[in-house]
């Protein structure tokens, strides 16, 4: 049972945290969301097809609106930049504040020495923790907040030594092996972490045996004081003393939408007389498309990103304050794949996870929200009919396009077209960032400006929360 | 010689308009400055390249940085939205406050009206006008803001009717030549209207001979109180109530640079081996190239849009005030050739002219200076060699590359791939908006918010000058 003073530290806490006349010490918390490959194309795909093309998605009503840089370096030649990044790079840099070369978990460039990130900062000073994602929980951006590896798929002890991934790929982080000294793969570090919330998917990642232990992961977790959840409703029996955890897919949860009849964007077919010449011929573009359910996330019970972050809010929500990631990381999985409808599907889960923030944050006002995405994606809106039709040539997207009917009766057509892989590239366009309010540095200047550097991200947490 | 009160008025107003003390009524200008095409991948590019991938363009430290949705819609269906832009329907849009269909100068979807422009609304109240480009000062963006045709190839007379432009695109304003109660062609509106700076291309559209008469436009424009200067350097010629005309190359002025020897963006080249199967042979990506000076910039003595901005605003400049649009035109017109530097120099010119507007605004403080783009563009920075090379497949773009050497040492990869015509396609993201300083409507609200709308730059330059 809760002490009186308990109660109305609580209940006069808005009052107390807005007018800084008491002296009792607010909460102070940082909800960063980051949509994965959320750049200005994918969210305006998503504000075409969910709220029109003169519609607005919530993230436009934000009151700061900035742009974030993007910055990779080489691994060899850490002075050299690269100008695209991965998810992997981009989040340690969000996490630690240090920009480091692609595929690293917190992690330095070159010299490989472990980065401090704003989770470890956070719990080390008393703030509650947590980790919210749609992918697997040991997934690069999710991982960079609270483990340290050096190949972002060093995610189970299997994975750690000369592992073959795909082709001649070979995944290795020997160097971070419990036996050469390390901390073992990213969901043995996670097992045994301080985070206090711990939500998304990756069960397959867990029920594997730890390295040198008769012990799985999960099993690992449990003993390190992780309350295990098998469904959002069994939030409820976790104690505020014990820490959560749920994954609820044994990789990424599946996505909201798909493509009719699971449909993704197609190659343009052309002619015969088309090999001739690229004048000759003719060419048969992909017929429209809608957006549907997709049968995936209902059959397997998947929870919304919204609604695991209102859990994670809730046990997370406490008189010191927390640092929350969130991440909606399909926008990115979808769109390497050509699958413009699933993509939109997540983006929609990223903008109602905004307002579980913002309604947060009403009650709760010494809230910094944070709005991100961690580099660019292939897809484009480009004319569904090429604006060169005129000219009677059939011209089509060397790549691939979708054509989606949109609810107010149009079409909007979506392009692939970064390589002939299975997979589409990232780009290093600079991205969007939303933010419920500035925060100003010890000069008084806003710390948020029309751009800043992805690095920033952890030194405006870092200062929101006193760290 | 100048009375001594306008002498006083002159040294005093920037006290007189910062302080609001005196009675003098203060000049009230805006700079709208368009970068067409000039998304965030463009930006990103050109920063990368000039900058630094760690460096700041001078938009980045703009106070005001804001998002603009570009709407288009179907012109036989005006209630339908088309998902991508040209410049002429979003000129339209940012000239006249009402969004219209594709290819339109100054007129109304469907109902084929001639809208109001923000030119023409300063004019009547007794503010000067000017439009700086670096395009044909009759190619779209510069003719939305001052002339009136249904489709924006009617530049000069003998376009107007029936006129086969490539292969079977016809083009056809018949409604719009004077025979039939119209206004006649873009270089025929232009030379008979009350603009007061007119710099840029186009001379090939001003020496033929207007419709019935034997006069040619540039003849009518002398006729019509037009000054026209052949150099920058005879602007000091121009009295202030003549109005000035220059035409300083025949269609668009050349570009400042461009690749090594001219090179653009190439097609990967695949093995005779990845035709049986796309994961068989290996493929060869285009060698990385510099940007250089393009020698046909210097060999026409091209003006920089900077110093044609300049003179703009020295003529310009006077005690009730102006709207001034300046366009870096050629951002679009080399991504539309694949030519990434091309592009990246005429990025820069727009750098270097929004330092010229914020010198001006310095001394004339009730100065807004805008900064937008008309629509997003095919270029995208992807990696310069596959993330999926380590998959040891032969993987590239199904378009083409441009991989270049930046002046900090590294390689920039630069994608061109939404069709397989000579040009690439538009793109329907939203694009950025960068501004000196907000503004209040008459609630006391902000003007400039997250995302604002294509045609309320046309609102808020209106309020600006009290239109």
């Amino acid at each position: 049972m809760k002490s009186l003073l308990s109660q109305v530290v609580k209940h006069s806490k808005r009052f107390a945290c807005v007018a800084l006349i008491s002296p009792i010490v607010c909460a102070q918390n940082v909800i960063l969301i980051i949509g994965d490959g959320m750049d200005d194309q994918q969210i305006t795909a998503a504000r075409n097809y969910l709220y029109g093309a003169s519609g607005q998605t919530i993230l436009d009503s934000m009151p700061v609106r900035s742009a974030v840089q993007v910055l990779t370096v080489d691994n060899e030649h850490p002075e050299k930049p690269v100008y695209v990044a991965d998810s992997a790079n981009s989040a340690t840099a969000m996490a630690t504040g240090v920009t480091t070369s692609m595929g690293r978990i917190g992690t330095s460039a070159k010299t490989d020495r472990d980065l401090t990130t704003i989770i470890e900062l956070a719990e080390d000073k008393g703030f509650k923790t947590g980790i919210v994602t749609t992918a697997s929980i040991t997934d690069a951006t999710p991982a960079a907040f609270a483990t340290h590896v050096s190949v972002r798929g060093c995610e189970t002890p299997e994975r750690m030594v000369q592992y073959q991934s795909h082709g001649d790929y070979v995944i290795d982080c020997e160097q971070d092996t419990q036996a050469k000294g390390g901390l073992g793969s990213i969901s043995e570090q996670l097992a045994v972490s301080n985070v206090d919330v711990l939500l998304g998917g990756g069960m397959n990642r867990f029920n594997k045996k730890a390295e040198n232990s008769e012990q799985t992961m999960l099993e690992q977790a449990k003993h390190h004081n992780f309350h295990v959840i098998k469904t959002l409703a069994d939030a409820k029996d976790v104690k505020p003393i014990e820490k959560m955890m749920g994954l609820f897919a044994g990789k990424h949860l599946p996505v909201r939408l798909q493509g009719t009849d699971g449909r993704i964007a197609e190659q343009p077919e052309f002619s015969f007389l088309n090999w001739f010449h690229r004048y000759l011929g003719s060419v048969s573009i992909p017929e429209a498309m809608e957006c549907e359910a997709n049968p995936e996330f209902a059959a397997d019970n998947t929870p919304n990103l919204k609604d695991m972050t209102k859990v994670a809010l809730n046990h997370l929500n406490n008189d010191k304050g927390f640092f929350l990631m969130v991440e909606s990381a399909s926008i990115d999985k979808q769109s390497h794949k050509r699958n413009p409808c699933g993509s939109i599907g997540e983006a929609e889960q990223l903008f109602e996870t905004v307002q579980v923030a913002l309604d947060f944050a009403k009650l709760n006002t010494d809230t910094l929200i944070l709005i991100t995405a961690d580099h660019g994606q292939a897809a484009q809106i480009i004319p569904h009919a090429s604006m060169y039709n005129v000219y009677g040539v059939p011209v089509a997207t060397p790549g691939a396009i979708a054509r989606i009917r949109t609810p107010e009766g149009s079409i909007m057509g979506i392009n692939y077209a970064t390589n002939e892989f299975n997979y589409e590239e990232h780009t290093g366009v600079n991205v969007p960032l939303f933010a419920n309010k500035n925060i100003k540095d010890k000069s008084g200047n806003d710390m948020i400006g029309g751009l800043i550097r992805q690095k920033d991200i952890f030194t405006i947490s870092k200062m929101y929360l006193g760290l």
